[in-house]
C-alpha cells in the first residue's frame, strides 16, 4: 500500500473546492488515501509576499470567469460565494479539532463546508456557520464553540500552515505524491497520470 | 469562418513556448486560425504588480519542477535555460517588424525562437542571437538590426503589450477565443472544449 497522498487547500480557495471533489476518488483508483490539511493562505502569503488572486485587478475578473467555467468542465456545481474570500479559520481549527476525534467525520466536515461556502452562499466565514453545519452532521455545538477557543486548538491549525510551507506550499491547493508536488486543480490530468505510472 | 483566436505570450515564458506548440494545431480543427501577440510581461507586471514567479522563493522551485513535468506531459522537448528569465524586446519587436512583411515567416521565426531558447539554450536576451535567429530563416540580419534601432518598432512591441492589457492580459500564455480568457497552458483542455461546444 503506497503512502497517502497530501492536499493542502484554504476553506475560502475556490480551486481548492474543485480538487476537494476530485482528489479522493482519483486516488483512491489507484489504492492511495489523502491526508487533507486545511491551512491558513494567509500565513502563507505573509511569508511569501503571495496575494489573493481575487484582489488583483487583472487576475481577480479572470477568477470570475474561470471558476465557474473551470466547475463546469469538471461537471461541478458552483455558485460564486457573495461574500469572497472569508476568513477560514473557524472553519480550519474545526476540522483538526475533528480530525483527532473521528477522521470520517472531519472528512464530511470538510466537504461540507466547502459546499455550504460554493454551492450554497452561506458565509463559512462566521464561526456560527461552522458551528451550525458541524452540528448538521452530529457535532456538539456547545462542545466545538468551547474547543474552538482553547490556544492548542489555534495552535494546531498555525502549525499546519507553516508545515506546509516547510514542504513548499504557496498556494491552495497543493497536492503532494511521495514528495512530487501539484499545484492547482487544473494539475487533476498530471496528477493521474502520475498515480497511474508512478512518475513520468 | 470563425474569427481567429488570439495568443498572447512572451518569449522568455516556459508556459507560453507549451502554449505555442499545441495552440496552431488545436485551432485549425476546428477552423480557426490564430493570431500571435507576443508582449513584455515587465509592462504588465509593473502596471498589475505581478511578478515573475521564477523569483518568488516558493514558486520559483515550484516552476522548475512543474515547467519540464508538463513539457513530458505534453510530449514537448524542454530543457530549462540558464539564463533564465531573459529580456525579450529583442525577440518581440523583431516579431513584429516581420510580421508586417510576411506573416507565415513571423510564425516560423516565433517557433523558432522559443525553441531556440527552451530547446537549445540559446540566450534569445542577446540581440545578436535574435539576429542569428531570423537570419537562418532567410531574413536580412543587416535590415533588422538597423529595423531593431527604429522608435516605431520599439512602440510596436509596447503598444502590443498595452494593448493586451485592455484586453485583460496579465500573465503569459493568455489565449482569447472571441472575448472568453484562457490563462496558462494548463487550460488547453477547456479550450479543446470550447472550441467543440461554441461554449459550456
Amino acid at each position: 500500500m503506497s503512502a497517502p497522498v497530501d492536499f493542502y487547500f484554504d476553506f475560502t480557495s475556490p480551486y481548492g473546492y474543485l480538487m476537494s471533489e476530485k482528489i479522493d476518488a482519483l486516488a483512491a483508483r489507484f489504492g492511495r488515501a489523502v491526508n487533507w490539511h486545511p491551512i491558513l493562505l494567509g500565513i502563507v502569503f505573509k511569508e511569501t509576499g503571495g496575494q489573493p488572486p481575487i484582489s488583483s485587478s487583472l487576475k481577480g475578473p479572470y477568477l470570475l470567469r474561470d471558476v465557474p467555467r473551470s466547475a463546469r468542465f469538471l461537471q461541478l456545481a458552483y455558485q460564486h460565494p457573495a461574500t469572497f474570500p472569508v476568513a477560514t479559520q473557524a472553519a480550519g481549527r474545526s476540522f483538526y479539532w475533528l480530525q483527532d476525534r473521528d477522521p470520517q467525520l472531519a472528512r464530511h466536515f470538510a466537504h461540507a463546508i466547502y459546499r455550504a461556502y460554493f454551492v450554497d452562499g452561506r458565509d463559512i466565514g462566521q464561526p456560527e456557520v461552522v458551528i451550525e453545519i458541524a452540528a448538521a452532521l452530529g457535532v456538539s455545538a456547545d462542545e466545538l464553540n468551547s474547543a474552538l477557543a482553547l490556544p492548542e486548538v489555534k495552535e494546531r491549525l498555525q502549525k499546519a500552515s507553516l508545515d506546509a510551507m516547510q514542504r513548499g506550499v504557496f498556494g491552495s491547493p497543493y497536492v503532494l505524491i511521495d514528495d512530487e508536488p501539484f499545484f492547482g486543480a487544473d494539475r487533476l490530468p498530471q496528477i493521474e497520470r502520475w498515480l497511474q505510472t508512478g512518475g513520468f
